[in-house]
C-alpha cells in the first residue's frame, strides 16, 4: 500500500484531459504551490518508548516482530481519509505511533494488552490501515508511548464448516486473500467495500462494514456468526448459534467498537457457494428521485438485485459511477447499476422479475455496457482520488443512511451544506444499500484545494454533519466513526447512549489505552 | 387470561379420549390427588408499601392505576411456564407484588422508576404475562416492596410512515390488537409466536422473540428499528436508520434485556403488506435426519418459505404438529408445515421452486391437508398444556439453537438428559426456525406428575439446560433468559459478558430496582 495515497503505486491512473480542463474551467482547479513531500520528508517525533519497554513487547511478540523504523511507523500513520492523505503529504508525521508491534497468536494480543494497560502504552489496532474517519488516530495525550498492533501475521482460515458453511477466519486477513483461500472451496464471503483490495476482515467487523454487494450479501454485520475479543480484562468468546434470544446480543456490542473495547482475534463468518453466475447491467432514470421511487420499491416489494446503486445526475453526468469511463459523455437522467450473483436459474429468474419492476418504474435497460465498466471500476475511486489530490482538487466521501421518507430532505440539506462551505464544488451522490424501510446515501465533494485544504474540507465536513445530525440521518452507514464522527455520533445517541458506551468499555478497557480518542472522545 | 392457566377459559379444550388413553397406559398419568386452587384460595403475603408509598406512586398515574386487590395481584404473579402454573394451580401467591402500576404515557414510566429507585421498589415490567423463563419472578428480597408496572394502557398505534413501511406503537399492544389495527392499512408485522393471542410488543422486543413465520418476515429484533428506553438514570432513543456503522448497535443491547435495563416506551416496527395470499401445506420425510438436511437445503440454497416447521418421528406420531387433531394416526415418518405468504404471483414462484427442492431432498407432499390443520391449531398448544395439567401429566417444552453442524449432536443430548431424568417421558422436538448456518430445536416434554411435579421438571430441565450448554447451543432461541436460565446464560457469555451486562446494568438502573433476578442473578 502506498504510504503517501491508495494502493499499487503501479495502479496509478492519470486524469484523462477532458477530467484536467473540467477541474480548471468548472472548478477552478490549479496545480498545488508545493509538492507532495517525499518518504524521507515526513517529519516524526523521536520514540517515545523506552528500550525497557520495547524490550518488554519483544519479550512478548519476538524481535522481529516489534518495529521502531522510520518507514513503518509512517507506513501505520492514520488511514486513508482525504485529510490523513493531505497531511502525510505534506509531510506531517506527528500522529506516527512509536512503534509496531506485530502479534501472531490470541494469546500474544492478549498479553500485549495486559502488557500496554500496565504500563500506559495506548494501542491502536491495525488491520489494512483504510480508516476514513480517523479510526487510527489514537491521542497519545497522557500515555507512555502509543503503539500500532499490526495483524497482519494473523491472517489464517482456521477451519471450515461446510454443513453449517461458517468459516473461522483469523482478523488480519485481507478480504482479497480471505476470498481467493475460500474460492479454493467454492465459497465466497461476498463482502466488497470500495477498500476490499486492502482491508482486512477485522477491520470490517470492528467499523460495521457494508459492502458494494450487501443487498444480496448482507453486511459485514449480518455475517459475523462468533467472534473472540481480547481485552486488557480478559477474552469475550461469542455466538453459539446464528441467532440467540439469551439476552443482549453482545456480538453486536462489540461490531462498531472500532478497537476502543478490545482486539478481535478470531472471527466465525458465515459463507455462501461462489456465484456461478454474475451479471451486472445499467438502468436510466429520468431524475435521482424517480431513480430513488423505484429502488424502493424493489427493496420493498422484491426482488432485490446483489448490487443495487444509483448515481444522481451530478454522479452521473460527470460518470463517477464507472470510473473507467471518467469524462465520458452520460446520456442524461440517473444511472442505477443492478448486479444479479447466484445459481444460474436463480439469477435468471430474480433479474426477469427485477427488470420487469424497474421498467414498470421507469426505467429504461442500458443493457450490460454500464454494469461491466461500473465492475471494471468498482475499486478504482481511491486511485482516482490521489490523481485528484496531486492536481490540486479536494476529492473525499462522506456517508449517511436514514429511513425512506427523509431521504429527500436529507439529500437536499448534505448538498446545501456543502455548497454553502465550498466555492463551487462538485457534489455528487449516490445510493448505494437499500432497505426495506430506508437507503443509504453516499457522497462524493471535489473542489479547488485552499491554501490549508485540511482546515478547508474540515469545515466543509462539520457542516455536511451537522446537516445529517439535524435532519434526523445515522452520521455513518459504513465508514464508522473514528475521531471524525465522534461528536455526532455522540448527539445520535445521546448522553445516556455515551453512557453507556463509556460504562463498557471502562469494564473491558479499565486503563482506556485502547484506541483513545476514537469512538469516544 | 385465565389466572390459572391460558387464554379465554371458554376456549379450553378436553383431551380427546385416544390422548387419556395414551398418557394413562403409556405414561402413567393419574388424576392428581388435590385439586387446583380456587382464586380465592391462593395465599399472599400481606401487601408490603406503606399507604404513604402508595399514595405516592397514585400520585404519578392517579388513583385509579395503582391496584392491589388479591385478584389483581394474583393476576400478575409469574409468567406462564408449567412450574408458574402448578405453583399458582397449588395455591402458591409468594411471588405476587404488592402493588400494580398502570403508567399511560413514556413521562408516567419514567416518573414511576425515579420513584421506585428512590424508595427501594422492585419493578417488574410486566407486557401480556406470558414469559415462560420466569422473566416476571423477580427477588423482591433487600427492597421495600415489588410493583408489577403493567403496560397495558400503552396501547397505540401512534403513527404510520408508510413510505419507509414503519410504525410506531407503543409496548403494551398486545400482537393480535396490532394486526387488526395494521390490518386496516393493509399492513401486517407478520410475529406470531405461539404466545400472539396474549403477548406484548414490548414483550417481543424485551425478549428477543421469534415467531412462526420468522423465516419470512424475520425475528423480531429484525423488526425493531428503533425504541425509546425509560431507564432510572434517563431515556435513550436509539434508531435513525435502518442500519447504521456509527458504533454498536445499542438497540441490540435493549433488545433481549428483559426489563432488566429499563422499560421500553415506544417501538419503531418494520411493516409489511398484508399478504395477498397464504398457503400452508405438508411434507413427509422418512426421518428426522433426512428432513433436517432438505430444511438446511432451503436454508442456504433457498427459496426459504415464510413458515418452515419439521417434527421429529415422536412429534409428528402425536399429531402434535396439528394440535386439532391430537392423537390422529400419522402416516410415520416426520411431518414438515411449509408456508408461504406475500402477492399472488411471488407466492406462486416460491412456493414451486421450494417444492421442487423438497420433492428433491425425498420429500413426499400431502398437500394443504395438513398446513391448514397445523395452521387451525396454531396457538392451541397452551390450552392442551392446561388439560395436561388438570389430567395429571406435566407438559412442557424448552428451546435451543446452534449452528447446523452440531444440530445432531445436540439433539440427542437433549433427549438424552429428559430420558435420563424423567420415567418414560414422552419427548417431541422440532424444528421450527432455519438459518442460512443454522436452526432452532423446539422440546416438548409430557410425563406423569410426581409427588413434586415442580422439583420433578426443575431436575430434568437442569439436565437440559446442561446438555444444552455443553454440547452449544445457546440456552435461548426465542423464550429468553428470565430467571430460569441465568446460570446457562452466565455459562454462555462466559464471566467477562457477564461483567459487561452487569456494567451496562449499574449504568443505567445503579438502585437495582429493575427486575432484580431476571437475566442476571
Amino acid at each position: 500500500m502506498l504510504w503517501s495515497g491508495w494502493g499499487d503505486p503501479a495502479k496509478a491512473a492519470d486524469l484523462p484531459e477532458p477530467v484536467r480542463e473540467l477541474l480548471a474551467s468548472l472548478l477552478g482547479v490549479r496545480p498545488p504551490a508545493v509538492p507532495a513531500a517525499e518518504l524521507g520528508q515526513v517529519r516524526l517525533r523521536p520514540v517515545a518508548l523506552t528500550p525497557l519497554v520495547l524490550a518488554g513487547l519483544s519479550d512478548i511478540v519476538g524481535h522481529d516482530h516489534v518495529r521502531f523504523d522510520d518507514e513503518t511507523r509512517i507506513r501505520h500513520t492514520r488511514g486513508k481519509s482525504t485529510p490523513d492523505l493531505l497531511r502525510i503529504r505534506a509531510g506531517d508525521g506527528s500522529d506516527a505511533p512509536d512503534a509496531v508491534v506485530l502479534p501472531g497468536t490470541h494469546d500474544e494480543v492478549a498479553a500485549l494488552l495486559g502488557y500496554c494497560a500496565d504500563n500506559r502504552i495506548a494501542v491502536v489496532p491495525f488491520g489494512g490501515g483504510t480508516s476514513v474517519v480517523g479510526g487510527l488516530t489514537a491521542s497519545g495525550s497522557g500515555f507512555a508511548g502509543v503503539v500500532a498492533l499490526g495483524l497482519r501475521r494473523m491472517d489464517r482460515l482456521v477451519g471450515l464448516d461446510t454443513v453449517s458453511m461458517v468459516a473461522e477466519l483469523e482478523p488480519g486477513l485481507r478480504a482479497v486473500e480471505a476470498e481467493r483461500m475460500l474460492a479454493g472451496h467454492g465459497l465466497t464471503l461476498g463482502h466488497f467495500p470500495q477498500s476490499y483490495e486492502y482491508a482486512t476482515l477485522g477491520g470490517f467487523a470492528a467499523a460495521r462494514s457494508s459492502g458494494q454487494a450487501s443487498s444480496g450479501y448482507g453486511r459485514f454485520d449480518d455475517m459475523v456468526m462468533g467472534l473472540t475479543l481480547a481485552t486488557p480484562s480478559g477474552t469475550l468468546r461469542l455466538g453459539r448459534a446464528p441467532r440467540s434470544a439469551a439476552g443482549p446480543d453482545l456480538r453486536q456490542l462489540v461490531l462498531g467498537s472500532e478497537g476502543a473495547f478490545g482486539v478481535i482475534t478470531s472471527l466465525r463468518l458465515r459463507v455462501r457457494p461462489a456465484p456461478e453466475v454474475t451479471v451486472y447491467e445499467g438502468w436510466r432514470f429520468a431524475s435521482f428521485a424517480e431513480g430513488t421511487a423505484a429502488a424502493r420499491l424493489l427493496a420493498q416489494r422484491g426482488p432485490l438485485p446483489t448490487v443495487l446503486r444509483l448515481s444522481d445526475e451530478t454522479e452521473t453526468m460527470v460518470g463517477l459511477a464507472k470510473p473507467g469511463e471518467l469524462g465520458a459523455p452520460s446520456d442524461g437522467g440517473c444511472l442505477m447499476i443492478t448486479g444479479y450473483e447466484g445459481a444460474g436459474e436463480e439469477v435468471g429468474a430474480v433479474r426477469e422479475r427485477a427488470a420487469a419492476a424497474l421498467a414498470g418504474a421507469g426505467g429504461v435497460a442500458l443493457g450490460a455496457g454500464p454494469g461491466e465498466s461500473w465492475a471494471k471500476g468498482r475499486f478504482a475511486a481511491p486511485y482516482l482520488r490521489d490523481s485528484l489530490l496531486a492536481a490540486g482538487a479536494t476529492a473525499e466521501t462522506l456517508e449517511t443512511a436514514c429511513f425512506w421518507s427523509e431521504l429527500p430532505a436529507l439529500y437536499e440539506a448534505v448538498r446545501r451544506a456543502l455548497h454553502d462551505e465550498l466555492a463551487s464544488p462538485l457534489v455528487m451522490c449516490h445510493v448505494s444499500h437499500v432497505y426495506e424501510t430506508g437507503a443509504s446515501l453516499y457522497f462524493t465533494v471535489v473542489t479547488a484545494q485552499s491554501a490549508d485544504p485540511v482546515e478547508q474540507w474540515a469545515k466543509a465536513k462539520r457542516a455536511a454533519c451537522d446537516a445529517i445530525v439535524r435532519t434526523g440521518g445515522t452520521i455513518s452507514h459504513h465508514h464508522g466513526v473514528g475521531r471524525d464522527h465522534r461528536e455526532a455520533y455522540a448527539a445520535e445517541i445521546g448522553d445516556l447512549g455515551v453512557d453507556v458506551v463509556r460504562a463498557v468499555k471502562a469494564r473491558l478497557d479499565p486503563s482506556g489505552v485502547l484506541n483513545p480518542g476514537v469512538l469516544l472522545s
